[in-house]
């Protein structure tokens, strides 16, 4: 297999999905570096909004692979990596070849614009996958190429359009995804279906979402808390999809701090909300069809209980699968 | 993330796995060989017994990085290859790391052995997964150590025996694997369910195995040839899992050149052959547990049909996953 630009923005792309959800308000990203020679220095991504951006943590690993310097390696805050990066790099950057899913923002906050510390790193070649079309981060490739770098665009394009199509979706309008567990069977019932990594990662998700959408029959049936304790996250907002209003407000959903929850037989809700969770059977995925972006499917390795997730036909594209402790985590598209 | 031992050996894991199966007689075995600063140079595999050990293929590749002399990309076979190196390398490989994933093999045969060639070549460090049984090719580690390099044994020792596993079977008595294919509603019913690109590696399965087991009632309905045309491959024999011995003799299966079928009530021809791939029901999947060693799934990202691989309790633990087209192939291990 050579280690080619496909190879290379592959390992970005695969990294930066493991955090795909994680990073709102931000995009997933992914960055690999490598030397001029094609030899891998770092692979990274942005984890999540607030820390470093793909760029900066691609190049702090890089710069201790290169100098040793482990110095780096202890900084936390973008800003001081930006900082540290700034005062040390001492040309060492010359030679390297950047990949990024995600064209290099532009944006002067509190840390100068990863295309800036691109440039003043004085990287010659980049290739960027897909485009920002945040106003406010844009123009990145502009400024590298003013800066004398070579940047390679629309590398793998289609597959990093797909790794940002979540963070397009709500910059324009809203997110909205449709979560399910089931096992190897199709089953949903029969006790705990997933591993404690994935319902982990379920309350990571959680933990971003502004409102979750869930049954009024499941509520009933299952009691539950729908919160992000696992990750001492925040619980989203809920809204209840059901006719009927009288629910037994010992149900622990409805006693969790700061959290709203409305009952509604409709969807309109989901306009004052970005970004989106819908958990539920197969009756809510008919339901919720046309409001759902994406798909994110926990499947067990497991055969056991009796009742399916009965969808009857549905044809999905795999924008990823990952493989999160004994279980496999899909995002996928339905093709329609 | 770190590029660091692990980052490698798995990197040299995931490639190995891809092979798996189609190495038969030899083992599936990864190569990731990396610059002294853990600068990654190759990933490679062996693909095909008859052809280059994944040590030989990662060579070839890292020297081309090394050295931008690409009349070594035009050699294919092994010997080739190792004398190219042999005559050439001036010493390029001297600060190189080697990762993979079974001790290099020590049986000079047609060619050098790599353990010799990896000694002659000059590299110092070499990090080793598993151990090789086989007689003939063991001990390569000894002849590294003694020509002076260092070998860090056992890196990711339970994931590169996992790799191994169907190997040390094959070698030891023989081994069995179970493969279907079914859908996310957990349906094997209503046309065709996998992608063309996964109905091509069940060819290349087929290609390799000696033995291909099947249930008399499927052979009735389907009325299939279970050849590796796809492939231009070899057709297994057949055993045909029935108590009525009575068939339809049109049925293709029973008209493909160089195959012969047996029609059994059990599974005692199973001690005939070496490397066995059941195909079937979970009728078969009951009936054959005892005897299978591992399952291999292919999952369509899709609902229809109506009919369910019917097992009801089961779990498994993942070996690899990994995307085909459109589809997921998992090897998977039954947890007894």
């Amino acid at each position: 297999m050579l280690v080619d630009a496909n190879f290379c923005m592959n390992l970005a792309l695969k990294e930066a999905w493991k955090y795909q959800g994680f990073t709102y308000p931000n995009p997933a990203v992914g960055c690999t570096i490598v030397s001029q020679n094609g030899e891998l220095l770092a692979v990274d991504a942005h984890k999540k909004a607030g820390e470093a951006h793909a760029e900066v943590n691609a190049l702090q690993s890089a710069y201790f692979k290169i100098t040793d310097d482990n110095t780096i390696l202890s900084l936390k805050k973008s800003i001081d990596i930006h900082n540290y990066l700034l005062s040390h790099h001492n040309n060492i950057f010359h030679n390297v070849i950047l990949y990024t899913t995600l064209e290099p923002c532009s944006h002067q906050g509190k840390t100068p614009s990863c295309a800036s510390l691109i440039s003043e790193l004085g990287i010659k070649e980049v290739y960027v996958g897909s485009y920002d079309t945040n106003e406010k981060a844009q123009n990145g490739n502009q400024i590298l190429i003013e800066s004398g770098s070579i940047i390679y665009k629309e590398q793998m394009l289609q597959a990093c359009d797909a790794l940002l199509s979540p963070f397009k979706m709500f910059l324009n309008h809203r997110f909205v995804f449709f979560k399910w567990a089931q096992r190897l069977n199709g089953t949903i019932d029969d006790g705990i279906i997933s591993s404690s990594a994935s319902r982990k990662h379920v309350h990571g998700m959680r933990n971003v979402c502004d409102l979750l959408v869930i049954g009024g029959n499941t509520v009933r049936a299952d009691r539950p808390t729908l919160d992000a304790r696992l990750v001492n996250g925040k619980a989203p907002d809920i809204l209840i999809l059901s006719r009927e209003k009288d629910f037994d407000k010992t149900i622990p959903l409805f006693n969790v701090k700061g959290r709203e929850v409305f009952i509604e037989s409709g969807f309109s809700k989901l306009e004052d909300y970005k970004n989106i969770m819908i958990e539920g059977t197969s009756t809510m995925y008919e339901l919720s069809k046309e409001y759902v972006d994406l798909y994110l499917c926990y499947l067990a390795p497991s055969f056991a209980g009796s009742k399916i997730f009965d969808v009857k036909n549905d044809t999905f594209e795999i924008l990823n699968i990952q493989k999160e402790s004994q279980d496999i985590i899909m995002w996928m598209k339905r093709e329609v």
